[in-house]
């Protein structure tokens, strides 16, 4: 007998219907002789609602009253799924964050976990029940409902199953699985049956928005497997496993090692460029200090000499949002350190080439850029990880440069 | 400084600028020096939605599930009163059922309420907090959530009032006080401003649906005062208060005593007789067991004796909705007892006259059987208490019966 957490999100119970067809394939797990956890988000939309409500009331709703408001979601479904499961003839049980001791740090709207009480489920389980639990909610030390934030349902699901050490995470969503790349962009996109955690988490953070990036960190610190999978239909999705089971499985079957796995693109991009500043020390952090102090997250970051001596020329990426904020903070500090001016560009997009295979097979950076040069594409910038190689383009190549990748790394189906 | 505890409706918090009238008000009672805690209901039309789903998902919901889902409609209510506040430079914050120890007993979707924990609300009373609670739910000892039925929130508000010795339980609806009678049978009705709580009750149950009966049960056992009132204008409403108090403050204020308080009518009835039943110790029980075992709650009984010797005619009312169920017993019950048939009519209606008054003024029924004896009306049924007489009449009298009556009595404005 296994134990199986199922997650469903929001489109998956976005209608009563849906919601009964959640119940169906529940029981349906269950009558294959597991023990089933479900984990739910609440209804599409339902979400934003309530928070356009607050919004509404309150230009800047306090967190803690808006996780009181945003936790009714899950509630809400997770009573209509249990209600469900009853009405086909099953056993099951809601509950909610604080009656499985889902205990999160403070930080409301975007808590993180601190640990879950799996002795409540075990004894629903033990019942016979399928228990059904809300997902994205939780408690903090003084009894205020929490809330982990958007996606925070993947990552109550990947957490139910470390602490009950699920077999498996199964995470429903409206895709099925997770692809080479966006198969709106290459219509020979192939499905990857298996996927390493690590580079999972590389393809969730560059805007593959399948999997929220936390639960997936969540998944590599707790070892939990997850499968990935459409909640539409009974096929199989993709697995998200260790690096080490990844190798194992790809050795055992004889199959070719894989530099890359699979290529994102990233269009929520603007570049600044700062000339004429000094090479000294100190010198990025005057920049990159009152950034951070005002929330601005910065992505890439080369800093190059410029053709004049002692000075270089520093450029970064942000966010589309953030370029406005940006661009003032770098104005002025570039005044002060006597550069000269800053360019902006808004119409840049980041293209990433992600595969834990890159360690062992040098060359994939000089491949990507005969491959895109091929093209004529100029690359603006490029970031590099152990097992990633991001770079920035122009916008209008983005889709072009994703294409000429695909095929240079043999990603076709 | 007083504690004023503020029960809002369905009605009184049904769109956010009523929520944000709820938070003017509530700002404004703490400004003129009081400690405020307010007791909020689910937006109106919320938790018809919330059962609808449940009904469309479960023919017969578990009223446990149930419940998880409807005290959903209360929480959000209370998250957007508490930001309403906020909004408007105040403090406040929400407090859901089992966050204040709301403990009541496990009859879920009538639950009663046990005990409060009037410790966390002086704690944010204390730091000048406005504490906002959920109406209508609670928790019991397994620590799963309850509600406690139609109107709930009355009695929530009540039992805070009781559990934080408020000086006041300020119950806001959509009508501005407790009337003589309705006024759209009545246009000089007048606007109550003393009621004792024993004739709101016997008001509240006949069909006055100002207020929750259970709340005022409670509000007569634990001694707490209401001032029900309008949310939509400040003026002073209906004080329901210890018949005492009533007593005393009438005398001070040298007022004739009053016979008849307030007349109500029912539509709600419908009558059943059963003719040629032996008279004899047993025969009443064998009627109303099996009626008591399927539900049906009977209101009116009158035993009467037949023209023929030894024999008796049973009449008795129930709800118009039960009335197909009450008639198979009793047509079951008669054949077994050789009676002759049962006679049913829903074409009648119940007036009723309250008045703490009748307890020492005798000849309240007379004068009521004369008034209505001039305007031709016939008394099918009557039955009274200690401070209510209320007579069965043809329903297309029911509001003849109540205009004559509320002049006969002097009711009028």
């Amino acid at each position: 007998m296994s134990l199986i957490v199922q997650k469903y999100g929001g489109t998956s119970v976005g209608t009563l219907d849906r919601i009964r067809a959640v119940a169906q394939r529940c029981l349906r797990t269950q009558a294959e002789g597991n023990d089933v956890v479900v984990c739910v988000s609440a209804m599409a939309g339902e979400t934003n609602r309530l928070l356009e409500m607050a919004r509404q009331i309150h230009p800047r709703p306090d967190p803690r009253e808006t996780d009181v408001l945003a936790a009714t979601g899950e509630q809400v479904s997770v009573a209509l799924v249990a209600l469900a499961i009853q009405a086909a003839g099953g056993k099951a049980r809601s509950f909610l964050g604080d009656q499985i001791g889902m205990r999160t740090d403070d930080q409301y709207g975007r808590a993180r976990i601190l640990s879950v009480d799996d002795d409540v489920l075990r004894a629903s389980l033990a019942r016979g029940e399928i228990a059904v639990v809300a997902g994205f909610q939780g408690e903090d030390e003084h009894g205020r409902i929490t809330t982990l934030g958007r996606g925070g349902s993947d990552t109550t699901g990947v957490a139910l199953a470390a602490a009950l050490q699920a077999d498996v995470c199964e995470i429903y969503t409206d895709v099925d699985g997770i692809y080479t790349t966006d198969p709106r962009i290459c219509p020979d996109a192939r499905k990857l049956p298996r996927i390493a955690c690590e580079e999972m988490l590389e393809l969730a953070s560059l805007g593959a928005k399948v999997l929220q990036v936390r639960s997936v960190e969540f998944a590599l610190n707790h070892d939990v497997c997850i499968h990935l999978r459409s909640s539409f239909d009974d096929s199989e999705g993709s697995w998200v496993v260790t690096e080490e089971e990844l190798r194992s499985e790809l050795q055992e079957e004889h199959m070719e090692d894989v530099r890359v796995r699979g290529l994102a693109v990233d269009r929520n991009c603007a570049k600044l460029a700062l000339h004429h500043l000094p090479s000294r020390p100190g010198t990025a952090a005057k920049i990159f200090r009152p950034l951070a102090e005002r929330g601005v997250n910065v992505d890439v970051i080369v800093v190059a000499p410029s053709s004049v001596k002692g000075k270089c020329t520093l450029t970064f990426t942000v966010e589309r949002g953030d370029l406005a904020t940006a661009t003032e903070i770098a104005s002025s500090v570039a005044t002060e350190l006597g550069g000269k001016g800053v360019e902006t560009d808004d119409k840049v997009a980041k293209v990433s080439m992600v595969g834990a295979g890159m360690r062992s097979h040098p060359g994939v950076a000089a491949d990507a850029f005969e491959a895109l040069a091929s093209v004529g594409i100029d690359i603006q910038l490029v970031s590099t990880s152990e097992i990633k190689i991001a770079c920035v383009v122009a916008e209008d190549r983005a889709e072009d440069a994703v294409r000429v990748l695909h095929r240079a790394f043999g990603l076709a189906g």
